[in-house]
């Protein structure tokens, strides 16, 4: 028999997913040049040379049994220490080996700190915008995912209704800087109260909260914000991280969590991630893809790019009377609609070409995403486009 | 707080791993080339000089951001059309790109197959000597794994206890042939049997029980076997598969199931697959791997050095009077211990640095398992220390 718990997930298709396709069919009429697909957050930018030049050089030189060899259940050696020296040194806490997991990208991360902090019932806290994925994820362990809503003048979290939320039956509280979508990161302040309230909490209820801290886009940081470390503001932290953004690898399945060194059970979390991995099918990330980001793991891809096309759509979004925060990484911005309903704003966007993401799928209606990860020439002519669009709003 | 589950497997130490990490100890004290380590079943033989080819021409001419980009939750179309092709061909199914989902090996394999057809609380039941990772898989989804008694005469499937133990809380038989750790592959007449048996009980229990194959080994087959393929004799069969022995590639996590084409639900299974990955962090393997072996599909490495070192093992056992059923694939050999506690039989090998593993972990006490995939020099060089633990028991 089929399992009906997934049977039933067929029928909701991803809304981005259909905007991409839609995109796709147009491009076919126009020319794909010629819509303005600010959909899909796919890295526009190549990987690093020296990721490329690490994998001829390994492909060309180390003996294939060792090289695509079973890595221990934990991981590459040489990715763990890679990894913990750039953190240690970069963000100031003692990370060693042991604490570093590695996964397949952020999906693999996530997937596994939250079931080591998170038994099924359990509660599991974010902050609205959020990404929509988080709720297939948090179902994944049967778990509960509540959305703490938006504090939409800022985008920072909204500390008032999460001191409202936290109960005894929150596990953790995950949350994800710089933030898709709103492209906001979250400030020095803001990584204070949360640590502030997640200690005070802790200690009312008798047990640690963890907080997971999902942080893709942390090399995509743009000047005029703040870009603390969340760890480095609260002991029981598992950072989860992904290449897929900084290296722009994300078909290669890279990333891993980082375990607060100071963290409850910092000595066995690793461990009990390799245990979980047995259940999943995760097993670890390719083995040669660790190698080879071991040994460039302080490289990105040129990422100067996102903040050229978030500039000019943010000067001209704020020139067309848009409510839009500036975003501080990421390459997402996440203004307001010109109508109250944001799905008929994005159908009318259409009209223009222009394909964005209405805001209802991460938890904030009356706002839409647009993932600039494209050619700034392509992003410059769009520009046209979206004064058409907010023309249209002032007959 | 921790969950309690993953922290309590922590005291589960593997027997395999403690047996290889002893060989690496006793290695450092008498040269790693005098420990006969018989523990591990890691491939010992080169990857196809076509996957490196294809590896190193894809990193050097394929644009980046299209190589390393996502893939679409289904795989990589390319791989999918490579695989169906294949196994349409060689096996004689009907089967189409949009029945394979491409998975992180086996492991991945296992996970979303035994998700699609399998609720928490039904049974899985697979037949001893098994794979003991089915433990641990099938737990994985809140599942309970049942074995059917091994045959010790033949280890064929034990049918009459499977029909004893065929109830109607059965969700899916796994069975894993060629076999680890016995090293048999099933016969036509036992492929044949299981059918029937699968196809009566569905209809006396008026749902249809699955048949996941788990099929790793299937490239290593030797001579005086029967090699039939599963779902040839089953229509409800997810076939799971894995590279990283056919190319030595365990590393490098690349596999897929297979759904036969005549499957119920054979139309929605991989959406399905594609699905669940969302809650267990899977997403799809490695692109640039998957662009790679579809351009070497059929491609393996040079496996004839197993059946070389089954011969020299398996007459030597014969000559000294173990009880053995000759293996007919794998890389594995599973004879009978010279006395009833497999655990003492495995110390006393150690006196002659020979590395076996007790039949405990895979359901069938009293036996040992030999994985021979080590240099045949080597494999002669044993020989001697298996007469003198055969001569221990002499005395």
């Amino acid at each position: 028999m089929l399992a009906e718990r997934y049977k039933k997930m067929l029928s909701q298709e991803s809304m981005i997913r259909q905007i991409f396709m839609y995109g796709k069919k147009r491009g076919a009429e126009i020319g794909y040049e010629n819509v303005f697909d600010y959909s899909l957050g796919n890295p526009s930018v190549p990987c690093p040379p020296a990721f490329t030049a690490a994998m001829q050089k390994l492909l060309a030189e180390k003996e294939p049994v060792a090289l695509h060899g079973y890595c221990p259940n934990q991981g590459d050696p040489d990715f763990r220490r890679a990894v913990a020296e750039s953190c240690a040194r970069r963000f100031g806490l003692a990370y060693e080996a042991k604490h570093i997991f590695p996964t397949t990208g952020a999906a693999g991360a996530l997937a596994h700190a939250l079931r080591a902090v998170v038994t099924p019932g359990q509660k599991v806290l974010t902050f609205a915008p959020y990404f929509s994925e988080y709720g297939p994820y948090v179902a994944g362990l049967d778990a509960v995912l509540e959305i703490v809503p938006a504090d939409t003048e800022t985008f920072q979290p909204n500390f008032d209704k999460l001191e409202q939320m936290l109960d005894e039956t929150v596990a953790a509280v995950l949350i994800n800087t710089p933030n898709n979508p709103s492209g906001v990161a979250y400030s020095c302040a803001s990584m204070q109260r949360l640590g502030d309230i997640l200690r005070a909490k802790s200690a009312a209820f008798g047990h640690e909260i963890f907080l997971i801290s999902d942080e893709p886009y942390r090399e995509i940081r743009y000047a005029g914000a703040e870009h603390p470390y969340p760890a480095a503001y609260y002991d029981n932290t598992l950072t989860c991280y992904s290449f897929s953004k900084s290296m722009s690898l994300p078909g290669e399945r890279i990333g891993y969590v980082a375990v607060n060194p100071k963290a409850e059970g910092a000595d066995i979390l690793v461990d009990m991630m390799a245990q979980i991995s047995r259940g999943t099918g995760h097993n670890c990330p390719p083995s040669l893809i660790q190698q080879a980001v071991a040994q460039c793991i302080d490289c990105t891809s040129d990422l100067s790019v996102y903040e050229t096309n978030m500039n000019l759509l943010y000067n001209k979004l704020v020139e067309l009377g848009f409510t839009v925060v500036k975003p501080g990484g990421t390459f997402y911005i996440f203004p307001k609609c010109l109508e109250s309903d944001s799905m008929a704003f994005c159908e009318k966007a259409k009209e223009f070409d222009l394909l964005l993401v209405p805001g209802d799928g991460f938890g904030v209606p009356g706002y839409f995403r647009m993932a600039y990860c494209i050619d700034t020439e392509k992003v410059q002519r769009s520009l046209a486009a979206l004064e058409k669009l907010a023309a249209a709003y002032q007959k």
